[in-house]
């Protein structure tokens, strides 16, 4: 068996955005050396998520907007008040919240060395809290 | 190390339907030949969903009725304009939006050639879009 | 290849209560002597979660406060009337929505013997039904 780990960076340039890195996953499979298996991506941080979606700027805007329905910018959070760890004001719960919903990781189906999916099925790196510096690590495992 | 892949078609009979597949996971585990590993359920679509739960019809019915309150059918969708790739109207951005918040995947561990697993846990293909033809994969890893 | 399986078994003490067993994973990868792979956390159960999250106690409060908003105690469900097989009403389906909504289980990539992630990661084991006693399985797989 092998298992191969990399990690990308990614910088956010908005609060909240959407990275498509469909591409980064596909081309590491494809130079793992791994025939069948899996991948795995999953984002190092507790204010972003990963997730598989259509790739339409429509659908995009509505992931956004849907998620700011369901966890307000403006609802009262516990997590608003000056936290001595941080130095700073707590104000990114919603961050954490959406993180909760939509969860940290996907996992593809890996044959002949190429990622399997639904032609729809692009991955996404979402950031609900920027603009950051953010790790994402993908892993293949197989043979 | 052995890798075995499968795919099940389902044909959705209603535009929301939770179609129980738990039957189809554990006789793929049990006929792989595979002992100890892990097993993950991986759909290939996104406006659909695989989810965890346990098998009662008010169940279901709440998780309709809740992924109903959740992503409202009335609710602006920038998706729901005409799109010249589609050569129609998008019309299912709730379907994307519940893919969003249950996920598109399982995992279970395998153990003695088994899914290891309480006996409340039923796996459920969530179809958010139907009626249509879907794909969902079925994949073994373990020794 | 190496799969290493165990369970842990958690006892909550309230209805709601995120249980941290962070600890409880790295250790029993630091024990399992794979190198490099996954680690699996999954519950065993249906009314119940696993999440990532910053572990605040102030965080902790906005996704009691939050899951609560989404899944309200008092809307109307149908998981409210008596089930003969269960030889009791059933009350529990906010519980069920919630683990829905978060999915029940998580991974984590493994090098060097140890489970890599970012400094805010924590590993949840989250009640929605207590008080209980839960069981969670831990699985690494790698080389």
């Amino acid at each position: 068996m092998k298992v191969k780990l990399t990690s990308i960076k990614l910088r956010s340039t908005a609060e909240f955005q959407l990275i498509k890195i469909t591409e980064d996953v596909h081309k590491f499979v494809s130079e793992s050396g791994i025939k069948d298996g899996v991948v795995f991506v999953i984002s190092a941080h507790t204010t972003t998520g990963i997730m598989i979606n259509e790739s339409l700027e429509c659908v995009e805007t509505d992931i956004e907007e849907a998620l700011e329905r369901l966890v307000p910018k403006d609802a009262p959070y516990a997590h608003a008040h000056f936290l001595p760890s941080y130095g700073t004001t707590g104000g990114n719960s919603p961050g954490h919240l959406k993180s909760m919903l939509t969860g940290n990781h996907c996992v593809l189906p890996v044959q002949d060395g190429k990622v399997v999916g639904g032609h729809a099925q692009d991955i996404y790196f979402a950031e609900y809290d920027g603009l950051k510096i953010r790790t994402v690590y993908i892993e293949v495992m197989g043979e």
